[in-house]
């Protein structure tokens, strides 16, 4: 860990990796969300995602929540998509980023979305094609990076492949997910430690749950790496709200505790993220599992 | 963060820091987490303190557990003390081993052993003078080592002194420890490297609570930093338990798991520390907060 970063953007992705498990709620209860957590001055969200709404019944409402998002113009919104066609859907709807997953275990790739890896990865050069042409950016993300739920370990060849291809095909942005919160933190140093020498210049991030304890040793690991962009969800939505306690996204107030004491910069306000902590725990009515929120910053406000 | 250990030894401090605050349960339920956590390998554990059993009721029968703990010869059973004659009482009882714990700030010291830190540091030589004539090692803990709830972040020259004094005293181990489960990875970095140039070759631990999410990322950067001994509790045993949720002590299965994965060797066995943490789950009669207890581990047993 050679020295850390002076800056991290984070991503708040409460109201889609937050909210995608979830039962649906309202739009205004999505936009009460989206309200106070712009509120913490974060300068990027994941808004929601373009995807079939019968697999995923609490983000159909994406059209409907993509026409609100000109009332937050210091924002940088993004949204999911799994296809072609899923990001031409999120450009019409006014999206100006987009992030397309692709799954570097097949056994993920073929379940979610019914293609295997290189099939999904063949796909990248139609999806940057789509956005560029529309002056829209493109983030690849490359889910099940450390382990998969059907596969097990993904070899990381696995991985380098997907951002090799990605890095030719000219996406802006690449972003390393931990989807099923097994990650710990060497392995996310030695994974990063091989991918930055094929991306270049283009930022890096990293995705992390907290499913077994491990996602802020994780994230810090990876900005000890090299990764200067960390997803997080107010509250740690994401879990499976059917099991009390169980950890969802790494908590955006949880991270951003950690990285201040750590010398590090976000654009987040730690109080106003307990807030929007708050107001995510009233919008899905139950408790969630961010530890700030019970605990509070240890400097009084 | 300079290479990692091969191996790092785990004390399990259940029995003591973790039921501290619970309300008192039987001596069998003690014995019955006493054996779960014995067959999980831990080599040592903290099995209560002794303090008074006013303030500490949960620990009022440290004498009678004490005199069990010769059914498990291959542990080596560590108690709290918090002055000369509680050291005197340990050791009649049959420990072998004790800890004197010596809180950096001021403020933490008086409220709980009623002497400044000064005044608990003078009485170091008086209880490795008591303890070595018994042939018993002393392990000093500086306690709210980071920061204080009544006098905010403690200046690292408060810890300084109390560990140059320990080892000029020649105590047995020194540990620092995050009482109040405040600390984050780049402060417990930063602070054991001022301590490792002062100690010798006298081992050094760490304790930390995981109150602010941060427990195994301190835990981590801390064996990054050169500490080979870490507490923790089955479940992460430690909490207020009227706070559901609420973070303890780290725990053991967590931190296994994490070390497990970074290529760091301990003697506990993840599956049986699971099995642990649903035995004291049991004896508390309420949830903990463990991930693995949850999640159970990325391999399948």
């Amino acid at each position: 860990m050679s020295g850390l970063p002076t800056h991290v953007d984070i991503r708040d992705v409460s109201l889609r990796d937050g909210l995608q498990i979830e039962e649906p709620i309202p739009l205004s209860a999505k936009l009460d969300m989206l309200a106070a957590i712009a509120a913490t001055g974060v300068r990027e969200m994941e808004a929601t995602a373009f995807v079939s709404p019968s697999k995923v019944p609490a983000l159909a409402d994406a059209a409907e929540l993509a026409a609100e998002l000109h009332n937050f113009p210091d924002i940088e919104f993004s949204a999911l998509v799994a296809s072609p066609n899923g990001a031409k859907r999120a450009i019409a709807a006014g999206l100006r980023s987009i992030e397309y997953v692709v799954s570097a275990a097949d056994g993920h790739s073929r379940a979610n979305v019914g293609r295997s890896t290189a099939e999904a990865t063949a796909l990248i050069p139609e999806i940057v094609a789509i956005a560029h042409d529309s002056d829209v950016t493109v983030e690849v993300i490359v889910a099940t990076a450390w382990d998969c739920p059907f596969d097990g370990p993904t070899a990381p060849q696995r991985v380098l492949d997907v951002v090799a291809a990605a890095t030719n095909d000219a996406v802006d942005r690449l972003a390393i997910a931990d989807t099923i919160g097994t990650a710990t933190p060497r392995r996310v140093t030695d994974l990063i430690t091989l991918v930055r020498p094929l991306i270049g210049d283009t930022p890096l991030g990293a995705h992390f749950h907290n499913t077994r304890g491990a996602g802020l040793a994780s994230a810090y690991a990876a900005v000890g790496a090299g990764v200067t962009r960390l997803d997080a969800s107010v509250g740690g939505l994401g879990g499976c709200p059917f099991a009390p306690g169980a950890s969802g996204n790494i908590a955006t107030e949880d991270l951003v505790y950690l990285l201040r004491d750590s010398g590090i910069h976000t654009d987040v306000d730690l109080a106003a993220a307990i807030d929007a902590a708050r107001v995510a725990q009233h919008a899905v009515g139950h408790g969630l599992p961010s530890a700030l929120l019970r605990a509070g910053d240890r400097i009084p406000g």
